[in-house]
């Protein structure tokens, strides 16, 4: 089975794993006053200070882990989206755990205005521009889309928001960004950044937020003030080792040749959403007339298993993302490959005929 | 090193290590609609359907997997503490994830009463029925304490609260009480009850939520609309698979002889907090002009890893639970002994004899 979902998540590679089970047996409280505690207090400290270095974050920032990264976004709206005078800036390509929660605050009587998106699913920065005025004191932009691959310039974004007002918080969602860009978070500007194991071959159920300015953060989850009293939870040490594990293994590896040999054997028409200025790695293209799901399974019965867009919109029935930047025919025939190291580019090559074949079968059986 | 802090976290058992690392192998996604996800989906249904069964919950109930029992406890009183014209009230000796939320939302100018303690750390049952009032919606009463292992009867207080009105909500943090009490949800009544993995030799990083009317339950982290819309975030199935794991090999174990032989090895005067109807194996003392710390680090030399109390009140600097039932002189002097199956009566006899020693060498050196 060749396995083609690498955006939805990642196998957790062998050392990540090994991190895990070794991290286990020290399994001592990291917050317990004895010496094996501050053993591990340590460790954990590392950890952060390997993150925090690895991704280049400005000096007195901090990094907290978290339980996802779905946890990491909720928190950081819910610190900065608390009164109804203000205008919150979000893009309509963010990852569901910012676009619900913005839904939320929006329902719940806030100013939460979401901007539109380019026809390959990045922001369009000038509608962003246009909505900036002085009560805006918040705006979330994805660095690189789940859905389509695209990638937001967070730098211009972050020095253009600053320039109109230093105050208004920029947040970015980094998910899938870490193991394609080569993320330099002093560069970037934003006072916040998420972060996810699971998607980096660590394992599921850690996150992590960066946080450039520790006092503006209000804490989420309260309780026995873990994390500098940002993020409260016994810390889970083993998975901590394992997200700092998948963070030294990270590598940016080039996967043009990989979408182009995919590309050049899809013989059938398609609209093709991420185009060349997107990730090389994530592909969203849709077929008229023809249903994701049925071509999803068709080609699982050939080896092959590829999304039709993020799991995390697979409940809402349709694809949000999509939904705003593709006609209505193509809608419902959208699917997304994404990849990593284990996929070759000769993987990509069987897979665009086998997915030629796939589209031509479901046509021929319709019109029948 | 012998280990006697099982009431701050437990070392992952084999068996839910081999889960968790097992389950790893299979790391689709859930939410993906390929194959292999909807066996994953189906095995985290099994586990949740598993530990339903296990603590006799009632029809129509749910349980959803956290990122912690910390995380369970903040849902809760978020979905519930919502209007400033209500009561909630809160027992004083909850664990600090339900208390610091507790007085953040008091601080945010929510009626919030916490309810005294009786001497051994449970809730005084008649202060709190004297609080009941038409305003009151919501109630917290943990279980079993995490300082002193003192059992509050959640049947009794449920009843009791729902006659005198049906419509208020009853929160119990069970933490403590699994593996200690035979807990069976139905009977108890309430409406939310959270439990944690890493207490019964599951992994770190992972709680669950009980919740017998989810139309009633506001989610927390919203996203994907994974755990029914009731949790977004990408399951941690590896952790879930080794939660119900924990579940499976949870095993209530008489340790009254343990006790007996710790208390009658301890031949020094000191003020025991848990009596004879707290849990047998979670014991608090206090020894009158005595650091608990330094008490903790001789043990330590000695072999003997105890707590000087939660883990999660080691940041407050001092512990809030028992400041409200210990006198002051004793205050500094606490200790907290809690133990597993690892442990053997006769090792509880010898940390008797060495907790002893450790107070008369306490108390020799400072009055010299």
């Amino acid at each position: 089975m060749l396995y083609f979902d690498n955006a939805s998540t990642t196998k957790i590679s062998t050392n990540s794993l090994n991190s895990l089970v070794k991290a286990s047996e020290n399994y001592y409280n990291p917050s317990a006053l004895y010496e094996p505690s501050s053993e591990v207090k340590k460790q954990i400290e590392d950890a952060r200070a390997f993150v925090l270095t690895k991704l280049k974050a400005k000096s007195g920032s901090t990094f907290i882990f978290t339980g996802s990264a779905t946890e990491s976004n909720n928190s950081v709206l819910a610190s900065h989206i608390t009164r109804k005078d203000k205008k919150y800036l979000i893009s309509a390509g963010e990852h569901s755990s910012v676009y619900e929660c913005a839904k939320h605050y929006l329902q719940e009587g806030y100013n939460v205005k979401f901007i539109p998106l380019n026809k390959n699913g990045s922001v369009n920065e000038q509608a962003l521009y246009d909505e900036l005025s002085e009560d805006v004191v918040f705006v979330s932009v994805i660095h690189v889309s789940n859905e389509t691959g695209a990638i937001n310039d967070i730098k211009q974004i972050t020095n253009r928001i600053k320039e109109f007002n230093k105050n208004i918080i920029v947040h970015s969602d980094g998910v899938q960004a870490i193991g394609k860009l080569d993320v330099n978070l002093k560069e970037l500007g934003v006072d916040y950044y998420t972060i996810s194991a699971h998607k980096i071959h660590g394992p599921k159920g850690i996150g992590g937020l960066y946080i450039a300015s520790p006092n503006k953060f209000k804490p989420f989850i309260l309780g026995g003030g873990q994390e500098f009293g940002l993020r409260s939870g016994t810390e889970n040490v083993p998975h901590i080792m394992a997200f700092k594990n998948a963070m030294e293994d990270v590598k940016i590896v080039n996967f043009s040749k990989h979408k182009a040999k995919l590309l050049e054997n899809i013989n059938i028409d398609h609209l093709l959403v991420s185009d060349s200025s997107c990730v090389d790695n994530i592909i969203s293209m849709c077929f008229k007339g023809v249903r994701g799901e049925t071509i999803e399974h068709i080609l699982e019965d050939k080896g092959y298993l590829i999304g039709t867009g993020s799991a995390c919109n697979s409940k809402a029935g349709y694809n949000r993302v999509l939904s705003d930047i593709v006609p209505k025919a193509y809608l419902g025939g959208a699917v997304r490959i994404s990849f990593g190291e284990e996929i070759t580019a000769e993987d990509c090559a069987r897979l665009g005929q086998e997915l030629t074949a796939a589209v031509k079968i479901y046509r021929e059986k319709t019109t029948r």
